[in-house]
């Protein structure tokens, strides 16, 4: 039985035409692009190229404002010391209550390690910022703002243009943890007051292990990892050019496919959706139903764990998802439910469906045939549901 | 004309196996090594496997030990700055005059922002460690230790083995940057006091944009990069699995390869070197001439400028290096060469040729026919040699 990957949000296949792109520089166009070589120089232009081509997709104004990176979490550290460093005078930071451990791990510990102050803004139960209690946080003594573009589990999006006009009203530097939007969501950086977006290529069929940090012209940026001088002096260390040069395919690839891959994903989402809801009785879908990713539905099913119903649907060969992949191994509530205080009190998680452009009609059918009985079998093992 | 490679200590070429052994993780199993879903789990044993090819590499004792990272400046960083924060009571770091970039910018920007005291222990005319500097600079003030196991430029080997007993001795922390010496070099880590080691993958046949950092059992150990549970709390963000499979098959050949690559490896580089001795007035071999690695060469051509040899060879199709690749933008004196304070004051820089086992005996025949003629050329570009 093919095996059925709702799981995109965790990560996704890397194309083929960008796995092609890159293979002739593992091998063949092997140089330091920063070596002073033909065999440098060639890999620096691919780099160049690449960097033209995550321009145009996350519509920056000029290429120099990208600056590749290992990765989302990677970004996302950059920018967020870098805006305290930037500003010494201030000491705050607002985020929201439901980022990415990429962020509030960092949060957490710079609380604890500098006394900064770090405002969590709350959400509420379809998980949509407070904007009073932002507009609250937002002071002089703010130096960065991180609020994400859109949320890994439910999808949910935020206001991120509105809010950075906001936070520029008081000085403080916005950054977007947009690691889940870009690739799914149409991008024009150049109309906004966005400072800084961090990104990561495993996110929308580039290669794992790349990311970008994108720094508006003029936005003062210190370097997270130091060394030589490459990126401008914005990131060290040897370019990662065959991972560099996927990233920028898988950009431009995303760039070309966006609005044809997003209404069939859409559809196909939309049907699985509808398909439970009609299926399975009490599971409510989580987050905001309107305002979200294409891809994505995050569905609490009443009385049955989150990772119970991913282990069993594992076995069926259904790859999804409970609480983010790299918090799984803990197996606690998602901060993203806890967050948003869901009345469901009987749902002890939920159940992610992240789809992406792989995914067929055959796929959403077996789900929605596999689902019910499975929810069946664990509501008939727990007493509260039985008979 | 087939181009010529000698610019293996800059980057090499991913073997041919190592990328095999890469590809069905970009778009087969390419599932999120932290889901706990199958997609995931075959992705994270995979992971499991290259960490233990590392470890015997390297001769960790545990593969937990190893912390995989996305290369040589990572580590390097990570390592650093974790040792400070391990030791908060000790504000001192000693490491030596001719570290790479990616320890000196650090230390740096240390003692720049944070006021850290940072001994830059001297070397001699041929590179050689100022053994009574270092112990004079190492006191119950030194938090952490970093110097480098080969240096990149000359090759020329540092004793970090005695070197790290000397720092254990007072309670400091010791980091060896190991980036040019694993996978060149027999290292048995177990048998030493070494507590952290760097290596980056691209050095020694494995993809770019991957590395790790040996800590051994025990050390204390502060995460740089924050967020998820990756890596056991020691390295968030989605795990790079072709990188890090590259990483561990390029191991697994380097340690099986070694002797014998080592022996052919050494024979061209002297053939090379004595080549040129004999053919060239006026040369010298930089450097320790006994204790160094055996691929590379640095040799300064009295009254020539590294660079302007690195620009005449590259258009004869041969690439080699002057000055680090990560410098070689800003055409500085190489500060390894000033530190060295080569008595050779003609010499404007020195040009580094590093071999791997990809070279062949009529590389070294064509770079021994074309050098003369270069040199000459550009001795009679200067007026203080001409005629
Ligand atoms: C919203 C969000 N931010 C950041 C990250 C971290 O990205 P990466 O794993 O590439 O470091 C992820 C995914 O893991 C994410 O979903
Ligand atoms: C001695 C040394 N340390 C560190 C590095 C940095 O490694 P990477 O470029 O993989 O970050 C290099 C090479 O660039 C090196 O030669």
């Amino acid at each position: 039985m093919r095996p059925i990957y709702l799981d995109n949000n965790a990560t996704t296949r890397v194309d083929a035409e960008v796995l092609q792109a890159m293979l002739p520089f593992f091998a063949d166009v092997f140089g330091n692009a920063s070596s002073m070589h033909d065999a440098g120089a060639t890999a620096g232009a691919a780099i160049n190229v690449a960097r033209r081509q995550l321009q145009a997709l996350i519509g920056a104004k000029f290429d120099p404002e990208i600056t590749f990176t290992s990765g989302g979490t990677e970004s996302n550290n950059a920018a967020i010391l870098s805006g305290l460093e930037a500003m010494p005078e201030r000491t705050e930071i607002v985020t929201s209550a439901v980022e990415h451990p990429a962020v509030l791990t960092l949060c957490t510990h710079l609380e604890k390690t500098r006394g900064t102050k770090v405002h969590k803004v709350p959400v509420d139960h379809q998980g949509r910022l407070d904007l009073d209690a932002y507009q609250d946080a937002l002071t002089h003594r703010v130096a960065i703002v991180s609020i994400m573009w859109a949320n890994n589990e439910t999808g949910t999006l935020f206001p991120v243009v509105k809010l950075a006009e906001m936070a520029k009203k008081v000085g403080a530097i916005f950054h977007t943890d947009a690691v889940q939007a870009v690739g799914k969501l149409p991008i024009d950086l150049k109309s906004t007051a966005i400072d800084m977006l961090s990104l990561s290529a495993h996110k929308f069929h580039g290669p794992k292990g790349v990311g970008a940090l994108y720094i508006k012209r003029g936005v003062p940026f210190h370097a997270l990892i130091k060394g030589g001088h490459q990126e401008r002096d914005r990131r060290a260390g040897t370019e990662n050019t065959p991972g560099i040069v996927g990233l920028g395919k898988a950009a431009e690839l995303a760039l070309d496919c966006m609005d044809k891959d997003n209404a069939i994903i859409r559809s196909f989402r939309d049907r699985l959706e509808k398909g439970l809801l009609e299926r399975v009785p009490q599971v409510f879908v989580m987050g905001d139903p309107v305002t979200r990713l294409p891809n994505t539905t995050s569905i609490a099913f009443e009385g049955v764990g989150g990772e119970a119903m991913q282990f069993l649907l594992n076995r069926h060969g259904i790859a999804c998802s409970s609480g983010t992949a790299c918090t799984s191994r803990s197996l606690s509530t998602s901060h993203v439910l806890k967050a948003m205080g869901t009345p469901h009190r009987q749902a002890v998680g939920a159940v992610r469906f992240s789809l992406s452009g792989y995914n067929c009609e055959e796929d959403i059918d077996r789900v929605l045939q596999v689902i019910p009985a499975v929810v069946k079998k664990l509501r008939e093992s727990r007493p509260v549901f039985a008979g």
